[in-house]
């Protein structure tokens, strides 16, 4: 399963170099797994309710080339890993060209580790981890 | 009384114009806001922690000319209306050059309501009240 | 003419109270204008390639409601003054629900001032003039 | 070499967890990065302002805990590699108390790619690289 998000880039995204900043690439992440885990029937809104949390653990990104000011972007979101506690997302962010063309633009690797309320790690509750198993793709 | 904040442009702050993100103006505004109320005597994550919050109801912002990256910015921050739910503070940011000399960049009127945990709007309470009495100055 | 975008609120936009940060409403904002330009026939991207630039010089924001995480919002654009060097957007940004019911959220108006590529104000060229005035409507 | 930039956490730079959203530690790593290269003897600006660019190729970063509201910030930036066309640095975030105690919130690894205007790779000019060569401490 590959979730595929689409956005345009925000001109507040940019910075003065003409491209998107490169800590922005991290919030379309945070998109796309939002609407990964929606794909898969439960809204992280949903979850924060019920008092679970996806706190970012730890994040590699890797920055081939750059977004620019209102280009067409797709987020492409994959879960590749499901423990009791962690859960691990995938992501490739290329550029859209009118035609049906890519380009790489980053790629990256987030972990994250499931909390309670209060912020500390707990198991993901059996339901959750249920759905989040049936999500994942090999790597 | 007046306070003023200093501070410095961040890389991430600019936008592909080379200058500032409007928007960002209205994070300065909020630090040097901060920093007012802690002038006071009271750190408003105190007041937070309390249970009251301030909630921006109202601003109006004048952009006059753009900063650059790695300028040095002055936030001066003024109280200019305390009302039973209602606090107002008026803003200038400027430049600062390396001599005393200093540029008007933007100016900027911000009303904030007093609301309690659930976003209602609430009275001050009183020892707040006259700790903010204390810092109004003519507008 | 009145145009209107449709985002979803990003996790990234939230603050500790639970709603969204003030200051991101004007990147909304920048979102519809740019969106509205698109549909007038010239994108923004355009312009600035052209060598034009609108660059903000006055906004004004009433906050109604906060937005919240994951919340569907709609922002109107209208456009309601053309003038030589000065073009004026105004806004409502609403939060929608499941049905077609809507509350909004803010309201705002934003003049932003025609300049060359170095920043000094400069006139709106005449065919951009001719299709920003076709745009115009009543406050 | 290690250069410590101090800061305050910004309301702004909160998420609804009540806690830094994970994108901004890369900005205070930019803060610290270009507080570590002034230090050095070059502001960032002039190098850009000499058309040489430094872009985040490669960014890995571990987070240990999450950073509050008005938390008193101490940003460590390290200079671990220099190549012709690459530069790497490292980064410990801390939480600072009123006492000299510090808790780890961050540690990052930032791998930048030197660019011309046009944003090609190319190779750091030999008085730029001699500067950075200074800087470098062992990993």
């Amino acid at each position: 399963m590959r979730h595929v998000t689409e956005l345009q880039v925000r001109y507040a995204e940019t910075d003065q170099m003409g491209v998107v900043y490169h800590a922005h690439y991290l919030v379309w992440c945070e998109v796309g797994r939002t609407d990964f885990i929606r794909a898969l029937g439960m809204p992280y809104a949903e979850m924060e309710r019920q008092g679970i949390r996806l706190a970012v653990a730890d994040a590699t990104v890797r920055y081939h080339a750059g977004a620019r000011y209102d280009d067409r972007i797709a987020v492409e979101t994959r879960l590749v890993d499901v423990r009791s506690r962690m859960v691990t997302f995938a992501y490739r962010i290329l550029r859209r060209f009118d035609e049906d063309a890519t380009e790489l633009l980053v790629s990256a690797r987030i972990a994250l580790v499931c909390t309670g309320r209060e912020g500390r790690p707990a198991s993901l509750p059996p339901s959750w981890r249920a759905l989040l198993d049936r999500g994942v793709s090999a790597d």
